[in-house]
């Protein structure tokens, strides 16, 4: 792994950091999908009982992070640090979810890719010495992010193709020193790539290079390959990005195969539900992490996976001035035995 | 310190994380004003030779960062990572900035307070054993923030007596295990605090129960006062904050005394630069710091200082929606001599 200064991405952590708990809570549509069953909270509002699109978003991430700490036996207060951020501008859906928890609170910005960024972080300051207990947390909703990104819902306007539809959901993820399985033992952390797109209707394309770049260097930091995973798992690339991806690797003579997944295909019935290129959004590798693939991983479907997640780091504003769209991707390795 | 799990906020690090180099670039208003001999390169246009807004601050902080690389001798892709973020929608400031310096990359969102949040993780991850060198970055400009949080600049909308002007600038500083001085001793983390206040042409009397609570809190973990410190500074409370902050340690029974001061009032000559409350932005801590105050210490003028950056967590939306400003403040100590 990382000899200092040499610059590679990957770190490997020295202590056991363990998953203490996890939880996911999602809109009515995620819960109509195929995933419904791992979701802890289905609500049948999108407004989560509160006035606003922005007020909805935050009382999903509260509701989740409140359940994360419950299950994990911990009063909120408790925690040491919790690393949070989310889509909407100046991440205000996070920050007005977690601002009355009373936490020491790491405010970060990796659009799509947040959830692993935060899982990186809150994994290091554990393993730094500098806390037990650290939460990891992010959200997205379908209606502050059209309004904020694209059309006034009312509008109804078309979608392309390649569109993807953003989840409504949050995950909340309790990290612990010591344990229980399964345990974060490696950190990639991406670096910024723009390969060049600029049609903000196609984020897979934008995103795909730069999960390529970091799994690249993932497996050459650790001399492992895609048999050493049961799954490795993209946040949001989409069948678009996710294809490209297959491709960027099979140019490097490396088939993925049947273990590579993306939450943003997984999570709804994409002919049945309309959602076209998938799913999107910091809460779709989130719900899916919080609530499908921890559960796969503890009932012995995954013993090993590497979450991925990616993000496109544009604004609406560079948009328009035609700016090329960067993207990045965090990885994390989750693992239920790891001396093996 | 802390006692892993005991809810404190203040670590003192364990290893000596020095400061390798900084760097500060601002704007022609900035180099007007009673700091300009302490920067490293004042533009005499707005515009950063770019042909937007948004263009002129990435191109800013990205000559920041290459500065505060070239002080430091490395070549920018020698890093271990980069902190970085800023206020833009989904901080495209850093993002575009830094996507070509090929360095693993955490975005971080902490609104003003960025400097301070970024100088904490990275001495983190230093002290961690996680890398040998980090940069923390981050800038503002008053003409992209005006045009997404106010009124179009064209409108030349009258400014509030407690208003504050977005700073130009950009500061960068590279951290580097085992040194040189100064040494980033302790890093206080913010908890969010809303106090209520919803005027957001009044964002010191937002931030300010954040510093409260943070340099308190610091006091408390630390066992110290505030003369044990030569400078307390603050990042852009701004004049009304200023005031705040000094009223609520008194009702405690402290007197900050001429050792504090803050970046927004030291950067501008208040009434002959027509700048209201003072300076503000994730880049007026930021290129204090890495011109003014890092010069200061080095030069022994003030050879331990608590560095407070203050952000209000809050967005148009929120604004718009009624919605109160939550705060926050993160902390961290450089010294020259931290066996003293």
């Amino acid at each position: 792994m990382r000899e200092k200064g040499q610059g590679q991405q990957t770190i490997k952590l020295k202590n056991p950091i363990g998953v203490a708990a996890a939880a996911s809570v999602v809109g009515p549509k995620e819960g109509e999908g195929p995933l419904r069953k791992d979701f802890d909270f289905i609500s049948d509002d999108a407004y989560f009982k509160e006035k606003t699109w922005e007020g909805a978003e935050s009382a999903m991430l509260r509701q989740a992070f409140t359940l994360a700490c419950d299950k994990a036996k911990l009063p909120p207060s408790s925690l040491n640090y919790i690393f949070s951020g989310d889509l909407l501008n100046q991440c205000v859906g996070s920050s007005y979810a977690l601002r009355d928890t009373g936490v020491p609170f790491f405010g970060i910005f990796g659009a799509c890719s947040t959830m692993a960024e935060a899982l990186s972080l809150a994994a290091m300051t554990i393993d730094g010495g500098f806390a037990d207990t650290c939460a990891a947390a992010t959200c997205s909703h379908f209606c502050t992010a059209e309004r904020q990104f694209r059309l006034p819902l009312e509008y109804g306007g078309q979608r392309t193709p390649t569109a993807q539809w953003t989840v409504t959901g949050a995950g909340a993820v309790i990290l612990k020193d010591g344990g229980p399985a399964p345990y974060l033992t490696h950190v990639t952390t991406g670096k910024i790539v723009d390969a060049g797109v600029t049609d903000a209707n196609n984020m897979g394309a934008a995103m795909a290079p730069a999960a390529y770049d970091t799994i690249s260097a993932h497996f050459a930091d650790t001399g492992r390959t895609p048999s050493d995973y049961d799954a490795i798992v993209t946040g949001d690339l989409g069948r678009i990005g996710q294809d490209i991806l297959r491709e960027l690797f099979l140019g490097d003579g490396v088939d993925l195969g049947l273990r590579y997944m993306d939450c943003g295909i997984l999570i709804y019935s994409g002919k049945a539900q309309d959602t076209h290129a998938g799913g999107s959004g910091c809460g779709c590798g989130a719900s899916v992490l919080a609530g499908h693939l921890l559960r796969g991983m503890t009932d012995g479907r995954w013993p090993r996976l590497l979450f991925c997640a990616t993000g496109a780091l544009m604004s609406t504003t560079m948009s328009q001035q035609g700016e090329s769209i960067p993207g990045i991707c965090h990885a994390v390795v989750l693992d239920m035995n790891p001396d093996n």
